[in-house]
């Protein structure tokens, strides 16, 4: 992407401007009639909630509508994508409020969760509601006359509603007290995942260019798929390093096997297993007991679960390589050789 | 409203009807992949919080628009304007559950609060969300191809930021460890009511009806300031009750004087006591034990504060009828009469 306006770098400062300039606009919104108290209060959520992370689904949006539209982007343009990207970001951060309250998280990006945060609390979930209001606030300031304002609107609506209803099966099938291990399948593993974090970190930045770029999504449905299974294939990665990847490069400790999660590598292992294996998994899965956490790890790999996931990781490449070529337009087979490029065989 | 569509009683069992098709719409909804356990956790969820309430706000979408239409409605408006009443019913489910949270409340219309349901804890946070999501989903299921369609998901969009602007100035007024009474005044009171309550109370059932009637919001700021007017005499009714209204009219034991909460009745003593009675304010508002709530009670007899409210309620009640008489509409004079009709002096 070097040149395409200008460095990764410079992209990234230019993005992070169109955060200022977010911000001062919700800080500042005629709908309200702000305090100081609450004017103080919004500003450090937002600065302690929204731009902390990689940025990579915001910045992806400026990315794929340059893909899309294959020439230098104007400054207008740059910002337009820019906000876009960073109602992700906004979306991304509501999520993460609220889900660490209830995964009863301790720490996230490396600082406390903002509802350990004195004096937040329980006020956080309000926080959250705030984040995810902002977006729509965003979208009028910038986009009311846009003709696919719409559009939009729906699309940010839709893919939230299944962000929530992905988090609802994850929440309900690992209900406190009732940790059950023959619930977990892959098909389960697939549904939480793709509904929980493939649509909104992988369809939707491209969603958002394509809307800039004037195309009706009615007609992407196979851009759609591809990014799901892109997306599903990102989270199994994840599942993958949290055990086996390296604390230093992912920059976490993973604790996938005492937090009893429905993580690819246990559903994988669930099929593998012969019958005193699954004892095995079944009586030391989801224990704090570093012992409990070793057995379950000498399983993995007495079971080749590696090989297992270099298997995976090999077909799911080969896939999606033949579904992206099988692409009749350049630009959209760039945007998704991009996103592939970004993730294939990650460490980190 | 009695000649108009049948009697109140059918109008409300046609509006109850509604809800089984919309609950069954979003059981079904498409853009996610159900599953037995999901389809019974979000049935569960919405027939334990959203239509076990008074409906006021969902009937009264209904009443507003034949009052406007000036005529019978047919069984397609009465079908698209309960719609958005039961819009209104989520929205407010949803600032109910996610409230009791942030409150840390026991009971909510005489049930446990859903949170504290076994087995739900902190999954309410996410059904809070759910709640919300689905009002974009009835929109787009019946609405899609309405010429007012993009202003209802503006107008929802609008009434729920400002909603929890409102109520982040509550929360951020009343931080645990930070309880100062200096902090509470007159305005501060207008501005939580508006915000929090009077919008999606007052204003957000009639936008909907003028939506519907084809109206353009822009032109109706007047009957926006009339009906927020109203909100907030409706609210410090709300407060008076809490404290001396008859608990078996209400239907509650008011606790506001216990919890802190900034109601109108404290703002309006302190405006009227004298020194040494801003001492006993100081000393005894916000504590459990019953005598230092009795010393309250017995200063707001003192400051005759019943006086003061039925004072506020008779100005409140002549500025909102001069008001209304001035609107140069019949239909929206009627439809502002019969709101004030149903608030003015009621006991309950």
């Amino acid at each position: 992407m070097a040149n395409l306006n200008g460095t990764t770098s410079d992209l990234r400062a230019k993005f992070l401007a169109v955060y200022d300039v977010l911000k001062s606009e919700l800080l500042n919104d005629p709908a309200f009639e702000w305090t100081e108290g609450s004017r103080q209060w919004v500003e450090r959520m937002l600065d302690y909630n929204v731009p902390g992370g990689k940025l990579n689904r915001g910045l992806s949006v400026i990315d794929s509508y340059m893909l899309l539209k294959g020439k230098d982007l104007t400054e207008d343009e740059v910002f337009l994508a820019s906000s876009l990207g960073w109602c992700i970001e906004w979306l991304q951060a509501y999520f993460l409020v609220t889900d660490d309250i209830m995964d009863n998280s301790q720490t996230r990006r490396g600082q406390p969760c903002w509802y350990r945060v004195p004096k937040v609390g329980m006020i956080a979930v309000n926080d959250g509601i705030l984040l995810r209001n902002h977006i729509p606030r965003i979208l009028k300031n910038h986009f009311r006359e846009k003709p696919y304002y719409v559009d939009l609107l729906d699309l940010f609506n839709e893919v939230e509603f299944q962000t929530a209803s992905g988090q609802m099966i994850d929440l309900i099938t690992t209900i406190e007290g009732e940790k059950d291990l023959s619930k977990y399948s892959l098909p389960l593993h697939r549904r939480i995942v793709q509904y929980k974090t493939a649509y909104y970190s992988f369809y939707l930045p491209v969603a958002c260019a394509l809307l800039m770029a004037g195309e009706n999504l009615d007609n992407h449905v196979n851009v759609k798929d591809v990014l799901i299974d892109m997306g599903i294939y990102f989270q199994v990665q994840d599942d993958y390093l949290d055990c086996f990847g390296e604390p230093e490069k992912i920059g976490k400790i993973g604790t996938d096997i005492e937090d009893f999660k429905c993580s690819w590598l246990v559903v994988k292992a669930l099929e593998l297993c012969n019958e005193d294996q699954k004892k095995i998994l079944f009586e030391h899965y989801g224990k704090e007991n570093p012992s409990d956490v070793a057995k379950i790890k000498a399983l993995y790999h007495e079971i080749n679960l590696q090989g297992a996931f270099e298997e995976y990781e090999s077909k799911s490449y080969e896939k999606l390589t033949t579904s992206i070529q099988a692409h009749p337009n350049k630009g959209l087979q760039a945007v998704l050789k991009s996103f592939l490029g970004k993730i294939y065989k990650r460490q980190k």
